[in-house]
């Protein structure tokens, strides 16, 4: 029972020293592609950057824990330090002990909401958000991301948590671009865009394995960083301008809690939920591809509680929001991480980074940090997916196409809520106007199909229709509606079967419906039949007086319903 | 064309002198019924009793034109008047202008939207209110209604637009109960019980037939009314306190438009939409049920144009809103009349009484309407609903429940938004969990079902499964679950067959997933088949990789997957 919640009870009991090696070898590369990470999140949420390390320390090893991925690495992530900004940005100045408080604060709302949900297996919520929504939410975000960091690269100030006033601001700054920080900037950019290219084929090309020069290609920021904080450093750019991250105070953070403050509490509510979901499928998408190419399985439920403990840490600790990483868990999984130990090793790592190496970060450019976010980001915007979406599904694309664009004109959080709802909104209408078909039996089977798109035969005086959805509320007089006109275009007609195969509930507006169905039917001298109805249905329908009342018969299957409602050949037994 | 706005174009072709003659019968029994009730619901509304007559003139022509039932009869009916209250009673104080003047312009913005829907053709939205909600909410709506009516039974003063604040009020007045009030309200409360039970089979039993026994015993009111206003006349009772309705003014009211108040409108109108959506389920299911009984068809879209006009009518000639009513309904349908136009003689009537029986009505006591409108709300309170829903379905109870508590405590909009929220929320949740069943052959036919509920026979090393539901992002998780645990309890199998035959539509996530399944099945040495797949869903999938890319293959239907994947026997041709 205890190592439900404590996963680590579990495989740790197998901990062997080749697990260590493995793990620790991941966990030294993830480290070294993680400082510049979580550098960058920090700023792209408009926070110190030391607050990027804190909070890749303590959620690492509280995610050891009480995590059931063995790869999956968390810490601060692009789309999680957007929605702080946006979430935060309002409410109090950017660079104030406010705002770094209520980043905090966010961490731990967002951490007990995930707690809570997980201790009441709501993991099944985050199933709402659909793939579609998902991969529009992200599309949008990325280039939102992309575009606030513009100004870093450019050298300019500039801020907004939407694309037009994104736009707007940076168009206004134009005149006022600063020469080296946008050379370095620039210059990083091409440099990552060609790494993300081009650097593992060439690495495989002169003799190295497919899964180093792979880890190795990663390591491209951390190369960046080396040589743009050594260029500024010697050249003494930061005099011309170019804007560095300045002193990181070393040392560990001091665990503190977060003040009440109610209205505060009450603000944020709304967007930490927000943070929590979206973070949430973030994870559990990654953790789950990960884990299946391992045939390993997580617990979504208790991927919920290692999240929500994670972010209680990372506030506790002085962090932000953070999640499960995508780039980061592949780059973990790739090296070879064999447990959640990794992720300990990896913010041990982190913490004495934070104790030894934050001198070396004093020249650091911005510009550095900015373009490996925008490469980071705008590789998930996924223009493919858009357009095989459009051709697969009509609906799918609208959901994706409203998110992409409320996310990109409104924000964020309003444009989740808006796939969501009309994802669900579109499928409930679907439901509404269901497809039916008159059926025949396909010759030579037992089998049953919709008279206008086989050749089937049909049975004089039965009418045999399949509704193609679970019969309730919003289509019940649409069923009504559907047998009336099918019935009136044949006088002749002596029965009715409905087969039942793909209704998979009727609720009670749709019982008083077929309840209708049948007493006009009988008014006009036919029977109503129904086919092939499933178990759970049956056992529902039984609690009704609807079998009692009913004109006509059920049948276990459409044949068999054919065969003894036709005139002419005797019933086969 | 035209006609199809107009629909007296079509039934005014055949229009014969009988028909004229049923319609009259027809339009005076309705008349002599609608007055009170008129008077009722004005008074029920907090408005002068004189806008009930004003609002059973204008609507009924208007209705005569546009309207495709011929038996409806549209007038003040006691939900929406109570809605009219709940709307406009916390804006501004009863019994002044501006209330009048806010109910007149609640009428023409839901006559407006009404409008707007038809010409939109967005009847089938009514459809998203299940059978349980309505059902649930007019039991409400019927308890605080008569609560509400209770202060003039009783001759105390209250107010309040939920049971609690209802119960309360009266509770403080107990002590100021006027006698002659309570024995007029309470003689006639009794009475008119008696009548609606045992008036009609009194009738019968002394000869009369069935229908005119029970079109008389409807007049009980009107009796009521005769009788009470003489003795409060003869006994000058209004000077001991028995409310009377008192002057009326005679005449037909001055066609004029509510003035433009733009805070107005807008706190109006949500209130003026779910009056509209409420009034129109209403009418449409009377309208349905009337028709159905006389193989008549009505055009839902047509009418929300018609009872659209009926409002902005009712606006117009100084009314408040209007809707279908129930009881007014079938006595027209019962007293025979043929078409609408039975609906513009009643409206001729009505106007008659407007002008020359209004000074007849002034000694008419509030207590007799207040027990008139009693005893029409309670029928329909239904409790045996409630009994058999709650046996049929836990969750349309739930939804039930909620819409009858939450109107009851928090007032009628919540609580109709309440119920139909729950009422989809509890579907889309059952649809995220569905049922699936592993289906094996029927001895000795060629149908598959559920291994756990038939003596069926399986196929070594082929697993088939049927999903119970279309596949769609909230299941998209869940199946890729499903089969996983599926195939893992069999390490002997082959072959993975997905029995769609309840797939009415799998959206982009769940072909994402489909593609995971397969994907992990080809990597474990199993092949993944689809049968009984329809005639859209295989539409949408061929244009998608899925089908070239698919490990298995797809098969018109079970049994043939079964024969061809079958080790054993050969396939049969």
């Amino acid at each position: 029972m205890i190592s439900r919640y404590f996963p680590i009870l579990t495989w740790s009991r197998n901990y062997t020293r080749d697990t260590f090696v493995n793990d620790a070898v991941a966990a030294v590369i993830v480290t070294i592609m993680l400082i510049p990470q979580s550098l960058a999140y920090a700023l792209l949420a408009g926070l110190p950057p030391e607050v990027g390390l804190y909070a890749s320390i303590a959620p690492l090893l509280l995610y050891t824990l009480f995590g059931t991925s063995m790869t999956l690495a968390v810490g601060p992530v692009a789309v999680a330090s957007l929605m702080t900004t946006a979430a935060i940005g309002n409410l109090v100045a950017q660079g104030t002990p406010e705002y770094l408080g209520a980043a905090i604060l966010l961490a731990l709302l967002s951490g007990l909401m995930l707690l809570t949900m997980g201790l009441a297996r709501l993991g099944f919520m985050a199933n709402f958000l659909s793939h579609p929504v998902i991969s529009g939410f992200i599309t949008a975000s990325g280039l939102i991301i992309a575009l606030s960091q513009l100004k870093h690269i450019l050298g300019v100030s500039a801020s907004g948590h939407n694309l037009v006033e994104l736009i707007q601001d940076i168009g206004a700054q134009v005149s006022n671009i600063n020469g080296p920080t946008f050379v370095i900037g620039a210059t990083t950019l091409a440099f990552l865009y060609w790494v993300r290219g081009n650097l593992k084929p060439l690495l495989v090309r002169i003799g190295l394995s497919e899964k180093l020069a792979g880890s190795l290609a990663k390591t491209g920021p951390v190369l960046a960083v080396i040589v743009t904080t050594s260029v500024v450093w010697i050249f003494s750019l930061e005099a011309q301008g170019v804007a560095i991250v300045g002193h990181i105070p070393s040392g560990l953070p001091t665990p503190t809690l977060p003040e009440f403050d109610a209205s505060l509490w009450k603000q944020l509510a709304l967007p930490a939920l927000l943070i929590s979901v979206v973070g949430y499928v973030e994870t559990v998408s990654v953790a789950q591809t990960l884990a299946a190419k391992r045939r390993q399985r997580i617990d979504p439920d208790q991927e919920l509680i290692a999240l929500g403990a994670a972010n209680i840490g990372s506030s506790i600790s002085g962090g932000f929001p953070v999640t499960g990483g995508f780039s980061r868990s592949v780059v973990n999984h790739d090296a070879g991480a064999q447990t959640p130990a990794a992720g300990a090793y990896t913010a041990i790592a982190i913490a004495l980074a934070t104790v030894f190496l934050t001198p070396l970060l004093h020249y650091l450019p911005k510009a550095t940090l900015a373009a490996t976010i925008m490469v980071a980001v705008l590789s998930l915007v996924d223009l493919g997916a858009i357009k095989k979406i459009w051709t697969y599904s009509k609906s799918d694309f609208s959901a994706m196409l409203a998110t992409i664009l409320v996310t990109l004109g409104f924000g964020v959080e309003l444009g989740i809520a808006t796939g969501v709802s009309l994802s669900l909104m579109l499928y409930l209408y679907r439901t509404s106007r269901p497809h039916h078909a008159i059926v025949g039996q396909v010759p030579g089977t037992e089998h049953f199909r919709n008279v206008l798109r086989h050749d089937v035969v049909l049975t004089r005086g039965v009418l045999s229709v399949r509704i193609d959805e679970s019969l309730y509320f919003p289509n019940a007089r649409f069923l009504e509606d559907t047998i009336n006109d099918e019935v009136a275009k044949d006088p002749s007609l002596k029965h009715v079967v409905l087969m039942c195969s793909a209704v998979n509930y009727i609720d009670a507006s749709a019982l008083e419906s077929l309840e209708m169905i049948d007493q006009r039917l009988q008014d006009n001298g036919l029977k109503l039949h129904l086919s092939e109805v499933k178990g759970p249905v049956m056992d529902r329908l039984q609690k009704s007086h609807f079998l009692s009342d009913l004109s006509g018969e059920i049948f276990l299957h459409q044949y068999e319903a054919t065969c003894r409602l036709n005139p002419v050949k005797p019933p086969p037994d």
